[in-house]
């Protein structure tokens, strides 16, 4: 059992994953002119957090959400600067995460709205480090296997990764770094029960239901 | 005095003022295609936050910051779905705030390494609500004002800003909004004293200086 929460700000990075910047294409055109070089990152502030059986309301006007599944690493003191070789010394535990969005934001300006809803991040309990190299991320909509994803396909491991981000960033203890997500996961209607697994993590199981206003 | 601090998320928006969208010139070519209809909000971390008198370290690699005076709303409890013509009931007071960014950042991505590096948001201590409708924020750096604008020039006033924001997303007790910033903030470099001020809101003052990497 491990006694670090998930308290903090919640962090994560886009187009960290080979069968994503293969999805999108080529990123030379304008406005981009070229991949980035740095991560790209958004954050999941707390009010997207709920807990493992969680029911998510449709925000207003949406009839779907995308689930990407993905693994956050819980952060057991703060941190700046790490090297990659030594980083994960400060994670105190890893949770599964499923991030939601509503399908087709824009790339073109912060998708707070769309990633930033009340419950779009339900999270399970913080288990201990895994060895997440080819770890796999299984994804059940409705009974249904709808994705799977390996870490091995990640471009920044999670190591580097921190290390990236803390070079101009401190994380706080409790603060949380997502490790990637699938560009254009599958997407969940209410009524739809999803269920993230991997291997030696267990899962994280929450259903969407139609919001109050929608 | 009021017992209210900051202890949550900071959130800001950007585009809400007429002056920043004159500035920008038309939004109606691609890839936006038309000026935003909702708020466009970001994020500013617990990382960000220094007090009045802090030394704000220059990210490595930067020469300078734009220093962009704003006011933000100290929520006094949780609110969701918050009506215009109350919504300010729900805050408990306010700070002045400079929001420090990198320049030249791109439009197209989140802009998390350019607005949240360590030491970004300078506030003050929480004050009473005072009316803002007609507040002048003046900043002088180095002892000269190089900017000074008026909360008359908002786009959506603070109230119906807390209505929009809030009626998708759930702001939590010590959460703050920032009413907006300007488009291309004057800029500071090491070694320069900035200033903030408000009449009835004392002022802000905080020092940049060299970062150990740059």
């Amino acid at each position: 059992m491990i006694k670090q929460k998930v308290s903090g700000t919640v962090y994560g990075v886009i187009l960290n994953d080979n069968a994503s910047l293969q999805k999108i294409g080529s990123l030379d055109e304008a406005p981009y002119k070229g991949a980035p070089k740095a991560p790209v990152l958004y954050i999941k502030p707390a009010n997207t957090r709920v807990a493992c059986g969680s029911a998510v309301e449709l925000p207003a006007g949406a009839d779907s959400v995308e689930v990407a599944a993905t693994i956050g690493l819980v952060m057991g003191r703060a941190a700046g600067r790490l090297a990659a070789g030594n980083a994960l010394d400060a994670v105190a535990g890893v949770v599964l995460a499923a991030d939601l969005s509503l399908p087709h934001a824009s790339y073109y300006r912060p998708a707070i709205r769309e990633k930033c809803f009340d419950g779009a991040l339900p999270v399970s309990s913080v288990k201990p480090l895994a060895d997440l190299a080819g770890l796999v991320l299984t994804t059940e909509i409705d009974g249904e296997v709808v994705d799977s994803r390996s870490l091995n396909d990640l471009v920044r491991s999670p190591a580097r990764l921190l290390a990236d981000v803390t070079e101009w960033m401190t994380l706080a203890q409790g603060d949380v770094l997502l490790v990637g997500i699938r560009y254009q996961a599958p997407q969940a209607k209410a009524g739809s029960v999803v269920c993230i697994g991997a291997e030696g993590l267990g899962s994280l199981q929450f259903t969407i239901v139609q919001g109050a206003q929608a």
